[in-house]
């Protein structure tokens, strides 16, 4: 990549904000199949792929999603689109198979990156591991025993003013050669 | 973004590949200091950032790394660079703790997609949830008992040719607006 190309990356990836407020306008499909495709683009234990995206944007299932997520689930309401991500436990690695969990947010964050690129804003609600919300969605989208509700991801155009700000670099995470 | 920056980063999503053969060239500070201010810009449950970073230059340690990783660790042995992921307890979401896994998970694509930008190749070796890596790393690195290794992370120069192919699209994931 050249250095403009380098920039626009690292800027995308600094950039993103939750975005809990949305516009009215809807995600055109071509979209939804980038940001569908960067999901399934990320690395996976052993390549096995273990999850799978249910697209919401009819508005009462909007609601109810945001009823089986809990608090501050409230974003739901008012997004274009909600995508409940799943793992599924029949594809998951043999002998190791909580990888689907870091499979899975893998997957989600590939696609809140490729929607900010997009203009698109999101908010990541969480699922996985508060238990009440993992059964009320599965119970909803009356999953097979093997689909397991990971997160939520609310999408929609930003109706609020972007934030631009970087997150603080803190250095007391960082270790040089030994803890 | 304009057109052309949208392209850059759903490129620079699309043709990351896990990357096992690496020159001897080392990684610059300043990259480094790029790489890991990605990693810190991911969302994190209540944006808690349950993470901490252990930098790993030295030959002879990345060794012991590959060692304490089990199989398929050997990209770390002629690695410019090893990133222990570590989950901090202490930090985490009071309540529902083991969101640290997915907010590692996300600083670690966030790395992982930001060096890809740089030129950089890179293979996610998976430790959490397999706990005998998981104890023999915190072993290595003497960690306090909340501090939790997750993943590790091999950096360098791609020595094999980069693979340009996209995965596939897989239809029979997306499911729209119903299971």
């Amino acid at each position: 990549m050249n250095k403009e190309q380098k920039q626009s990356v690292i800027e995308n990836i600094m950039t993103r904000r939750s975005i809990r407020n949305f516009t009215g306008q809807s995600i055109i499909p071509d979209d939804l199949h980038t940001i569908l495709a960067a999901g399934m683009s990320g690395p996976s234990c052993a390549d096995v792929r273990d999850w799978s995206f249910i697209i919401v944007t009819n508005k009462e299932m909007l609601g109810k999603m945001a009823d089986a997520n809990g608090r501050y689930a409230d974003p739901l309401r008012n997004a274009a689109m909600g995508i409940l991500v799943c793992g599924d436990l029949q594809r998951a690695f043999k002998g190791a198979e909580d990888y689907w969990i870091i499979d899975c947010s893998i997957a989600a964050q590939n696609m809140i990156l490729c929607a900010h690129s997009l203009g698109i804003g999101s908010v990541w609600l969480g699922t996985w591991p508060q238990m009440e919300r993992v059964k009320e969605q599965a119970k909803l989208f009356k999953l097979p025993e093997h689909i397991i509700p990971h997160s939520v991801l609310a999408f929609g155009y930003p109706a609020e003013k972007e934030q631009r700000n970087v997150k603080d670099f803190d250095d007391s995470r960082i270790h040089m050669e030994q803890w």
